[in-house]
């Protein structure tokens, strides 16, 4: 495989595919088909009602298309009701089964209680259940009918979905506070940015909204994820980024490829060096997301601090192990951590049709590089006509890789929402490598940024523990505290209308 | 004609289709052929170059669709370039062709100086010269021809225009400000909320946002008209508030509809007491809107207060007129102040295919009845089965009369925008009767409304003119000074950003 596709799909923030319940990584589709069982939130800690409602697919043309039905779980135990201006707190589902994140979005069933708080969770079109074309084969059979799979008309759906939620409860004054991590981050933000009059406020967790075009540098992501090694262990760092060489200088001797299937546990042997390279990359840039400070299976099981596990597993290997020995025994507490795999598969279909595939074939172009200094990783310039033709390639389509800057903005954030926009919370944990292209200080007194040294990817929105460590607490009690400021001003802004109504009687 | 059609298809702010030089009534589709040479904007005294931008059809999926070009203008003569941070004047095209709008914003060419502004006027698609599909005929075909026609698709327009045009001009960091008048005016404000990253701020001009679902009472509009004449003369509204049942009974006696023709001057005889009716109601809606204190031609050429005039002919008829003699010699101040007019035609084609017809039959539904006690028009009570039933029967197309409130807003407004965004100028005349569905006082320091009591529709867009009225001269010295503060504003904003670049170099 050219090396110009080595970074050609982004890595997804999560799994793509629901129907199947494997995790997927799209930047190769790998998928460890042992630990998939592993990978559900726990369904049964929370209780919820799953419903479905009915959508427009093209919300921005009246072509005459069939309408879709948009998967919605909804939770109304601790509600206050209409009459009270019970909040409703709405997660904007991402690339994925609604399941499974709003079973791993503890912290959102956690305040519920305390905010009176009407929980719903709608899917994101094209991901689980939310089907257009009545089944997932025909959704994505192709160009045509994958084309409606865009960002804006997932917010569009939301945002008719809560208007009609609203309006069937009698609760359109209820204010509506937007949840999401990673992309359904992007997208919390975006939605408080773009229907203001729909919903209150956003915590947007982890929500990488500036890293496209040129406005974080395309190196940010992998410097991240290296520097996450690097603070462990100069040595680790050092083993990794030599080992990429290796891999390949074993490749090409005779049997290389069959030496390298064995060493590494895989079940058949290697089509190329890349593949294994590709594996290894999954594992670390996964393994920076979910360095959280204690065992969690968000991704994988893993135990608390992983990297620091693997590379005490690499740097602690015996003294006579190969380079390819010591990587492969820091790689499976990431793939093997809890020692059931007996071998690895490769996906079979590396270019199959994903739906986050198709998001950053379309209008996620998140461009990629890797640097030669900071980086562990090969060397690789982002190369947007090889990106572009592998989309064409694999989907039948040419990306818009100004579209998302252009509708969403980006370029410049500081002076457009200094003086504009309100109530968005930007959580981010800087061993996150999604960090970098996310909103690290205030932008204005009600547009915040939550900035911790040693949180992962939305670490916020998970459950709590008995583990969590002080400075996790104090960011979700920050996160309380401003939602609580914005439901206040909401309500006595709607109370001073009533009196004033009253008055004029 | 049922009069459940009555009024079916709301009265366009102006013509839709530019195809043709005649100005066109969409809700009837009359029109007045003779007077169609005297509508145009004075061309020669504004220079531009015209220029054409390729567009995507759908900007919010990735359907295979063929491109189209937009037409825009464009004159640089006063812009003091990019490195200057020049300001970029962008007008948005309404719901006709754009040359007649761009002569008819004099305001906009004569502060260019003032701010060594660059102006461009795009043009809103299926509009003038901006035909997807080719042709006009081609882009009226049917509904799925159409169905791209919408506010949503013309706002991306815009915005992917004026980044790319920023783009090609090493322009990025000039701030653009957006102007409009009536629909332009939505559009203006609406996307000023929507794209903030695009533009520092709107001058929404007669920008009815408000005139959607209940937001407003459905007998606004009419009551504003009524009032009007009200205002002017009470004997004058008693005489067209009694004027219909009159038309009725004419036309309810042997050869009432060719008496009726005979008194009115159309050159053929009627189908229906309808079609006069809505003749009248057409003119008299007019009248309202540009009731403007000085001669002008922009619907029709008019005298200074027009419907001072139209009362006066009313109320002075000879003591021996009856009541359609003096309604004609009222409403041919309008269809006939030049007295060149021998006969009026009615058009032939009330059904036919009109891009504002479309608009109103799909996102702009603006609820519209007639009251018993404050109007002068026929009783009417908007009825939305029979409005979508018209719909379907013209365009085979279900309007959505709730998706524009989704998308853009409206309801509670106050609520929404004490918070968020900033810069709009919302400038209405209350004489305008599409004024009432504006926003007519300041929803922030920085979201005001800059209303006069005896302005018409956007006249404060309108070229000055010797007898401009010192509140108008006040009103456009309130805009000008609000836009000079979001420049500086800005530009401040940018400095300190250079400066604190050049300290951390």
């Amino acid at each position: 495989m050219a090396s110009h596709l080595r970074l050609l799909l982004i890595i997804s923030f999560v799994f793509s595919t629901s129907s199947s319940p494997s995790p997927r990584f799209p930047r190769r589709n790998f998928q460890n088909r042992a630990g998939s069982q592993l990978f559900r939130g726990d369904r049964n800690s929370y209780q919820y009602e799953t419903k479905y409602f009915t959508q427009q697919l093209d919300h921005f043309s009246f072509a005459d298309l069939p309408k879709f039905s948009q998967r919605y779980l909804i939770n109304s135990d601790h509600w206050t009701g209409a009459s009270e201006l019970g909040p409703i707190f709405l997660y904007c589902g991402n690339e994925g089964d609604i399941e499974w994140f709003a079973t791993n979005s503890g912290f959102i069933w956690e305040i519920a209680p305390k905010f009176g708080a009407l929980l719903v969770f709608p899917e994101h079109r094209y991901y689980g259940e939310s089907m257009p074309y009545g089944s997932r084969e025909e959704a994505y059979k192709n160009a045509t009918t994958l084309s409606y799979l865009t960002t804006e008309q997932a917010l569009a759906d939301f945002a008719v979905f809560v208007t009609d939620l609203k309006r069937n409860f009698s609760a359109e004054a209820c204010p509506v506070v937007l949840f999401g991590g990673s992309y359904g981050g992007m997208l919390a933000a975006w939605m408080r940015l773009k229907y203001p009059h729909i919903a209150i406020g956003a915590l947007a967790s982890s929500a990488p909204i500036l890293e496209f075009e040129d406005i974080v540098p395309p190196q940010t992501f992998y410097d991240i994820v290296s520097n996450d090694f690097k603070r462990e262990s100069s040595s680790c760092f050092n083993t990794i980024k030599n080992s990429w060489d290796a891999i390949i200088a074993e490749g090409k001797k005779e049997n290389g490829l069959q030496q390298l299937a064995k060493t590494f546990h895989f079940c058949r042997t290697l089509n190329s060096t890349d593949d294994l390279s590709d594996w290894l990359d999954s594992a670390y840039s996964y393994l920076a997301m979910v360095d959280y400070p204690y065992p969690a299976d968000f991704m994988m099981p893993l135990p608390g601090h992983p990297i620091k596990e693997v590379c005490r597993k690499i740097d602690e290997a015996n003294s006579d192990a190969s380079i390819l020995e010591r990587i492969y025994a820091g790689v499976s507490v990431y793939y093997n951590y809890t020692g059931k795999v007996g071998c690895f598969e490769l996906d079979d279909d590396p270019h199959g049709l994903d739906g986050w595939n198709w998001q950053a074939c379309t209008e996620m172009v998140m461009p990629m590089s890797s640097s030669q200094e900071n980086s562990m990783f090969p060397t690789y310039d982002f190369n947007y006509s090889s990106y572009k033709e592998d989309c064409w390639n694999t989907f039948g389509v040419n990306p818009r890789p100004r579209w998302v800057t252009t509708e969403l903005g980006g370029h410049d954030i500081e002076t457009t929402l200094k003086s504009f926009g309100s109530n968005i919370i930007f959580s981010n944990g800087l061993l996150d490598p999604w960090s970098g292209g996310s909103v690290l200080k205030n932008l204005s007194s009600t547009i915040v940024a939550l900035v911790t040294k040693e949180g992962g990817h939305h670490l916020d929105l998970r459950p709590s523990t008995p583990e969590d460590p002080k400075w996790l607490l104090d960011q979700r009690e920050a996160e309380i505290g401003l939602i609580q400021g914005w439901i206040k001003t909401y309500r006595l802004e709607k109370e001073a209308q009533v009196s004033l109504l009253k008055r004029s009687w």
